[in-house]
């Protein structure tokens, strides 16, 4: 087919290693086994050379030498210089971003500060695409508060995509907040996070995005497109570590309207007062809570070196072009064989990872994790989700995988394993 | 004098070293500088040697090798693996104790599961020697119930200890939650968390209980004492790290009714089922929020294991020797060179760290750990606070410290520094 942008086989994928502007930075990464194909980067980042490193010298040079001292030499500003270094990645000006928390306790934290923000208003607006963890916290806001609003879910009957007009539909005068995930967990379904932004401040409705799914790999713009609130985590594309600390925006006009319901020492305004009663911070300082994890802040701070080192438009044109690239494989060489393509074709509707359908998903992921060294990631009840991360994975590998995923099904290997689910231990 | 307990000069410290029995565990700590007397072990312990190595092993075998199965293989049982090192420590049997979060944010959480328990009684009492940070979580949970209850603290004169009497008189059938730091972060003061637990219940409120600055140094006993909710910090005598996570316990019995306001997906009854509807876990897991930072938790683990190693006996067996014998050295050395002791003089009512006052206080602690080698902490508006860590503070160290001190003041060295306070930066 002449009018191809791709050619089948392996050559043809070693070719587009060969032009790929982000080659050089897979070595920056430890990828001690480099036969295993690792598509789980969305869940959880490989980790930079330099992280052991960064580790030892926090322990052996600023936690033993320098003791208490670590606090002013450095560790204090960690959660502002790290935000600063975020900010970079999400079009944010200074004095907006910090890291700190979980994005479950961020989320939290800026919902209940939003709502407060829109006392008249009743209602959430999310959707059914919204990572599950994003909707309890929600949930829990709205019990603390005693029932008083209600959630609002956009339907996505097709489980891959939400229409703007379903959404749009839910959100009117009552509704106080719409809160969505940039990049839907399950599909990569990507919102017009500006569009839907404006959409929500024309109803008088603040907006809160989730950024967990697209930092680090989608540009993001949350100046310029004016959204109220972010919250994000750092270990999936930003490859901070497991459970690595997440971060929090607050839009620079609403941090002294806006208070955190945890009220802690590190938000508070002079910590080292010790004065008995809570008086936030400036700016949005008065949304840190108590002493952040120094260890795991540091790691993560090894990591988005890399990042800001490569680029946020370099690593989106590379994205791309592995989107691209797997979705055509998967049309000419999965389909035959039974998966489905469960992600959005149009390229800017798209974050990072792809997902495919197949009846026999399960056993498939289990027979490719243990035998067939593909590693990705199995969601209920048959998707398997397959993230791609500019920085280390390679179009090499994409044909790889899915050469083992064909050769999976062709060869039945998956019917030795069992349909049950294994526990989470 | 024939009946002092303790003798002057470096030599007699030197004796009560050799029949030190924990001595041995002090080559357990990484100390690069053995010259600085570091006497601020209650702020950020040390590292143990181990840590390091711990940190590369996550980083390089766990994180790089194993990427996302770390979790199974591992990581997601971390807070309640953690937990259950904790709980030998604090007296409380298995499935109570959860490592998780910062100390703030599990106060939060407890607190206002707490009120929820009671939502008939509107006041919470504490007193004024408790944590600013801890009071200001209780102002914060208050200020979120649009100012339903009313903070009450029993006062304390002397800013040294709180009278049970001061207290209790506090205590009504109005009360709904005890909050109290078991051992004040001050003066040092060590309150019997077992009779105010009591009293607290007789008059029908839950008590809580900050084991911040008591865990790792002072025997607790949770279950036997029927505490209801407990908080702590792992980063002072647990030697966890700077900001290592918190701890928090809820006692058994209560863990069916009382519920976290943070709904996280960790604390999700299963959370890989991705259910769309939160249902909080079994036991005290429904006090987990976001995703753990395992870094920082394995950081932690490798230290408790030398705490727990040592016993919690042997640990407050010397910590009283060390204290007595500091109080002793204050009394005879420092008291003539304008100091007094601000920390209770008697044992049953003394946690592990002795505060001084001296109206040179802050120039006095400028000089002693810019030129005199004997790091404490200083706090406002006199105090000078000397943490004794049993695991690696040496009674030689004391007497040195004690020494330096009294050169410090003898010798007007102090007068070389501004009483203006540097700004944390």
């Amino acid at each position: 087919m002449p009018n191809r942008r791709f050619e089948p086989g392996r050559e043809f994928s070693e070719s587009l290693d060969a032009a790929d502007e982000l080659r050089a930075f897979r070595t920056r990464f430890a990828i001690p086994d480099p036969q295993l194909i690792y598509l789980d980067g969305n869940s959880l980042g490989r980790p930079t050379r330099d992280v052991a490193n960064r580790l030892r010298l926090a322990a052996e040079d600023e936690w033993a030498r320098d003791l208490i001292r670590g606090w002013n030499a450095g560790w204090f500003r960690a959660p502002s210089r790290l935000g600063e270094s975020i900010a970079r990645l999400v079009g944010a000006g200074p004095g907006q971003v910090l890291v700190t928390d979980s994005t479950s306790v961020n989320l939290f934290k800026l919902t209940l500060a939003a709502l407060a923000l829109r006392p008249e208003r009743t209602v959430i607006v999310s959707d059914a695409l919204n990572f599950p963890s994003d909707l309890y916290v929600l949930q829990g806001c709205l019990e603390l508060l005693g029932r008083r609003h209600h959630l609002a879910l956009a339907p996505s009957p097709n489980g891959i995509t939400v229409e703007d007009d379903d959404l749009l539909s839910h959100v009117d005068h009552r509704t106080a907040l719409v809160c969505l995930s940039h990049v839907a967990f399950k599909s990569g379904f990507l919102y017009d996070a500006a569009s839907v932004t404006r959409r929500a401040h024309e109803a008088g409705a603040l907006a809160l995005w989730d950024l967990s799914h697209s930092v680090g790999v989608v540009p993001i713009e949350l100046d310029r497109w004016e959204v109220d609130f972010a919250v994000g985590c750092t270990y999936k594309y930003l490859n901070g570590g497991p459970g690595a600390p997440a971060f929090l925006y607050v839009r620079r006009e609403l941090q002294e309207k806006a208070f955190s319901p945890i009220w802690g020492w590190f938000g508070q305004r002079n910590p080292f007062a010790f004065e008995l009663e809570y008086t936030p911070g400036p700016g949005v300082e008065r949304f840190l809570a108590g002493t952040p994890p120094i260890l795991s802040l540091l790691a993560l701070e090894t990591a988005l070196e890399v990042a800001i080192e490569a680029g946020i438009e370099p690593i989106r044109r590379k994205s791309i072009a592995l989107t691209d690239y797997l979705i055509d494989l998967v049309d000419t060489v999965l389909e035959p064989v039974g998966f489905t393509l469960a992600s959005p074709r149009e390229t800017k509707r798209r974050g990072s990872h792809i997902t495919l359908r197949h009846p026999e998903g399960y056993r498939i992921s289990r027979a490719l994790a243990t035998e067939m060294g593909v590693l990705g990631d199995f969601r209920e009840p048959d998707n398997l989700r397959l993230g791609l991360s500019p920085l280390y994975t390679t179009f090499g590998e994409l044909w790889d995988a899915v050469d083992r995923i064909r050769r999976c099904v062709d060869e039945a290997r998956y019917l030795r394993y069992p349909a049950e689910r294994l526990p989470v231990t």
